[in-house]
């Protein structure tokens, strides 16, 4: 998507690669909202490291960061034989996947670069069909969000007030984003609409990415506190409410996302206020039986007893271009302890629609249609 | 309450008096949960300054606040006449009343104090007079407290998961509370269960007040995030829920609190959770006749774009005994602009009961049972 960098708006993805250089190109998302910096990869191994230390996050960028990771590592083979060229590549492959050991994402889409690279015979070939099955991935991964958009666009109208909750944006994929699709092409088709962002805590990653990425497409927005939405809804003020996901139940339509989902698709149906989940279909997981069955991390303590930012006073204006890094303040009383689930599962009957770059679906459509929605098979 | 200092447990009030200094004598709420002080206020003015600036907040503390305060500036009179006594006391009136232009309590608490000042001929005994009143207002927010936790305790049994949301504890009123004196009497009596905080955004009252108090009692308790509660209800992990209330009506039942409540009743009807409010008789309100007319707040972008605390390192100890103050870290897009209404109307028809000094009742019972309740009479 664009960024404005000193009055310049200039396209950029969440991730790229640079041949000529053999770097994986990042936006170092750590430092946002408060800093846009692009990071160069320079091997294999910092790669692996940007993914372990959170500089790039969700499914679909540290897929396709991955995947360039991959194709970096095995362009970086200057050893001889293939052989050794073997060995090496399982060193970057290993390499790359411990770096987020339960995310599913970096090694699908390793997998496929793996694929294609057995169509090459020599050390140059396979080469070259890695860079060209990384690029691949992380083109499809953006043309299934241009998709996504496509379908859930016609969801908004001129003057719809669209819910939000964490950041299922651009910054989570390669471009345009799941969750955040609908808003950009309803954008680019004229409309005019107003978006309520979550702020998300404990991570705030609504307040934080999801703010900035709409700020960035001068899209009409406001944060608001995980607490305000009921009373919104209660005084006519939302519309529509549209949140990603970080796994789908193909057999029951179940959505596992970020913790407080659940909460605003229970609030949405006391209001009969449509609520949907834009997802990607590697998103979707054709085995579980049950939302009770998905394992929710509990995640540190610290999450919910602080928060980052930069120090500054209350009703200072912020600056918008800051050398500053944010900090970590204690928020909470110093003698108590948190309990932080990092997601919930809300239950099909509660979801309006699932907004897939094949379409919209109900969620137990998810089943009846699942060999057009890619199980047992593709990506 | 008791509260731990260095070791040793100590009962305090969030305001007392000492007459043979003249002062009012605070808990300086702005520190707290970070530091516990007790600040002396001089004279009227500077109470009237502690009220402005939150040094003390809540229904209950600001009304004997204000009742102390009148009693400081009435006993610190060194003119002659009554004459000049009168007019003295309309300055220390206007000044306290000015402190906080839009609460209730403080008038309320003064023109009970101006009320029992009639009783005295000469200006000794007038100043006498209002102290003794004073004291009576501060005792009976403590009895009525106190009541509220004798009926509400019933509620909480061994092994009861309790929710509560905000601060309605004893740092909102002189001592004991409204939302906690259950947890307090169920506590003396010998019952053992565990509490969860929501941690209140923006302003974080559950994460610092709450969570403070009940480390202080030693109740086991953890803070969550706002979103987490539908969640731990849906894993059964939440029996029942505990809040204040800034206002509710006489009329319908319905309750104003703190932003966030209306969605956590959602949240216990749809999982058939109780849901129970508690409140002081003085929060009634006998003339609206909808709870649309309660005007709702719209506070400080600032609070929902930031937090505040102590500048540390998330995996560090927190440090319980720090003479560094808060500060405040701008957490959202510095482009961003937010939304912060600060309270929410919750309807009757989803409140299990409203406990009273005079017993829990239904809310549509307030009406019914007016007259025990303090219509048209005594505050």
């Amino acid at each position: 998507m664009n960024v404005k960098i000193q009055g310049r708006s200039r396209h950029y993805r969440t991730v790229s690669f640079d041949s000529s250089r053999n770097e994986v190109l990042l936006i170092e998302q750590r430092l946002l909202p408060h800093q846009f910096q692009i990071v160069p990869q320079r091997d294999f191994r910092q790669t692996a490291a940007a993914i372990k230390d959170m500089v790039v996050r969700g499914a679909g960028a540290i897929g396709a960061t991955a995947a360039y990771g991959l194709a970096q590592g095995a362009r970086a083979f200057s050893g001889r034989g293939m052989g050794e060229f073997r060995r090496h590549l399982q060193t970057v492959y290993q390499t790359l996947k411990n770096a987020r050991p339960t995310a599913v994402d970096p090694v699908n889409a390793m997998n496929q670069v793996i694929h294609t690279m057995r169509g090459g015979k020599t050390v140059e070939e396979k080469q070259a069909l890695a860079l060209a099955a990384a690029e691949e991935f992380a083109n499809e991964d953006a043309r299934h969000c241009a998709e996504i958009g496509r379908h859930g666009a016609k969801l908004i109208r001129n003057g719809t007030k669209v819910l939000t909750h964490c950041n299922a944006g651009w910054l989570a994929f390669v471009d345009i984003g799941s969750a955040t699709a609908p808003l950009y092409e309803a954008q680019a088709q004229g409309r005019r609409f107003h978006v309520y962002c979550d702020e998300t805590r404990p991570r705030c990653q609504g307040a934080t990415l999801t703010a900035w990425e709409l700020a960035q497409q001068n899209i009409s927005h406001q944060v608001i506190s995980d607490n305000a939405a009921g009373h919104l809804m209660q005084r006519g003020k939302i519309d529509l409410v549209i949140v990603g996901s970080d796994r789908t139940l193909g057999r029951t339509g179940e959505v596992a996302n970020k913790i407080g989902t659940y909460t605003k698709a229970v609030l949405a149906r006391r209001h009969g206020i449509p609520f949907y989940v834009a997802i990607p279909l590697s998103t979707i997981d054709w085995n579980l039986r049950s939302g009770f069955d998905i394992p929710i991390e509990e995640r540190q303590e610290s999450e919910v007893l602080g928060a980052w930012g930069i120090v500054t006073h209350p009703q200072r204006p912020p600056q918008t271009r800051t050398a500053e890094k944010p900090v970590y303040v204690r928020v909470a009383n110093p003698t108590s302890g948190a309990l932080n689930p990092g997601f919930d599962v809300t239950p099909a009957e509660l979801i309006t629609g699932i907004i897939t770059p094949a379409g919209i679906f109900k969620p137990r459509e998810l089943w009846t249609k699942r060999y057009k929605l890619g199980h047992a098979g593709s990506r």
